[in-house]
């Protein structure tokens, strides 16, 4: 790639993320309006996981992914924060003591940290309830049988065939020795299944057939792989500062990764043959899906 | 009501109750097969605790409800156990340590106990993504609206608007002496919100008007709010081999209830002229709402 189009591409990166950012923490702040009684608590638990922190990479994607077909931004993003709901909620979760027992995540006090357990867990339980309410409303798309197929499909990627089963795997594989199939395995469908979500809610809201939602999957699934291995980069060689969370919990937790399997120097030429395949996946597009292809290119480079 | 009345009322609600339970059973076994890999524990916990328990009041809430519009029964069980799997869902999380701490549900250990906090969580999480899977699959309805309406009331039912909102309300209440007012706006989104949700899903399927939900919202009102005065009596008075679960918890922790507010004999006269009001809301209906009169009647009566 020339380096004025990997420049141009960076800075269009930057800009929207930024716009994303801020677009993602004024939808939650206005769904997340507080109320006024007992339930103040559950309101501020949600608010401080949903808000202000993170790369929001599932909204971003999505948000690429619709400029491809042009669909209209207010409702792609409304998409892309019933998404982020369903990964903010599994972040709750899998930070309690029950699971990986953390005490920062994005820089800050964990939910379970801040609120005490119980509000953590109704926090997660109640974003998760709100990202279907989001989905099935009219104002994210006015054809039912978008709203119903977007629902069906953001259940399977969260669900026990997807986000919450590979979450079990996870866990299971504590102390095990994973082999590669088995890890790439447990890594589609913990944070892959969501991710290929996030680029395929696109295809649904253009009614694409699912056979010619092929290329669009395969984008989603080779970056998802290079975010994963990026996220192993960072866990084992990052500072806490740079992950905004601990890191070498893997290693500490006797927990194969793809930096284990591969060792550091083969992980990042893997992450880097996944980000060119994925660019790769989107070759009959023009300019219109360069801001899926800066994801791409940078996906290896950022904390997410 | 006649005697014989009463008696064929009584037949009715056995027969129907007996085939519901069994027909929500056999549908949980077929969608939650064990998959062969290390998700098994997973599934394992969700069987544990959707399948053989409790009295399937919601499915059964449906049925009833959708016998006045003469919906198909397939679809009304599918439905019902979209239901019954958010409902399974919030007792596991009700039941966490940092929550109830409860060992013992439906006459069984809890998930917890059974399986660990990590796989109740994540038991829970799967059921509930699960439920939405269900309502948004064709098979469940074959018009896109209905689909999407029904997950969009259901997710507003669960979420911090209803179910959450009021295990939240609850927590929050430890140790305060609420009022009249405050337990049944609490009860409202607690319990309430979910069985109401369990009669308007039958108007959803025949595309009712909101406006004309109103008889059908009342009846669901009122023996939720029965139901839960039911619960506490239970609660105040009953033996742990009746309730499946510890007795006197609420006194233990220091929650004001229906029974504590009221004393034993108002609550139970008020449950009863919470019966007969919903039997009234049913009454521009002949014979096809008497499972739903049978429901209201029998339901001081019952555990749920």
């Amino acid at each position: 790639m020339p380096v004025e189009t990997i420049d141009r591409l960076q800075q269009e990166l930057s800009a929207e993320g930024a716009r994303v950012r801020a677009d993602v923490d004024s939808f939650f702040g206005m769904i997340l309006s507080p109320t006024g009684d007992s339930r103040l608590w559950l309101y501020e638990a949600m608010r401080h996981a949903a808000i202000g922190g993170g790369k929001r990479l599932r909204p971003l994607l999505t948000l690429g992914a619709s400029r491809l077909f042009a669909i209209d931004r207010q409702r792609a993003l409304r998409v892309g924060c019933a998404i982020e709901a369903i990964h903010v909620y599994s972040l709750i979760h899998d930070d309690l003591p029950c699971m990986d027992d953390a005490d920062l995540r994005r820089g800050k006090a964990t939910v379970h940290k801040a609120f005490g357990e119980a509000a953590a867990v109704l926090a997660g339980d109640s974003l998760h309830a709100l990202a279907f309410e989001i989905l099935a409303d009219p104002a994210t798309h006015e054809d039912p049988w978008v709203r119903s197929d977007l629902v069906l499909e953001l259940a399977r990627a969260a669900g026990p065939g997807g986000m919450a089963g590979g979450q079990m795997m996870d866990l299971a594989a504590e102390g095990q020795q994973l082999d590669l199939p088995a890890i790439t395995r447990l890594q589609q469908l913990k944070t892959g299944a969501l991710i290929e979500y996030s680029v395929e809610a696109a295809c649904i809201m253009v009614k694409m057939a699912p056979e010619a939602r092929t290329p669009y999957r395969g984008y989603a699934r080779n970056i998802g792989l290079a975010f994963q291995i990026a996220d192993d980069l960072i866990d084992h060689s990052g500072s806490e500062a740079a992950a905004g969370k601990p890191t070498r919990r893997d290693a500490t937790a006797g927990k194969a990764t793809f930096v284990s399997l591969l060792g550091e120097d083969r992980a990042r030429q893997q992450a880097g043959f996944l980000v060119s395949q994925a660019i790769e996946h989107l070759s009959s597009h023009g300019s219109e899906a360069d801001l899926l292809r800066a994801i791409a290119r940078f996906a290896i480079e950022r904390d997410h």
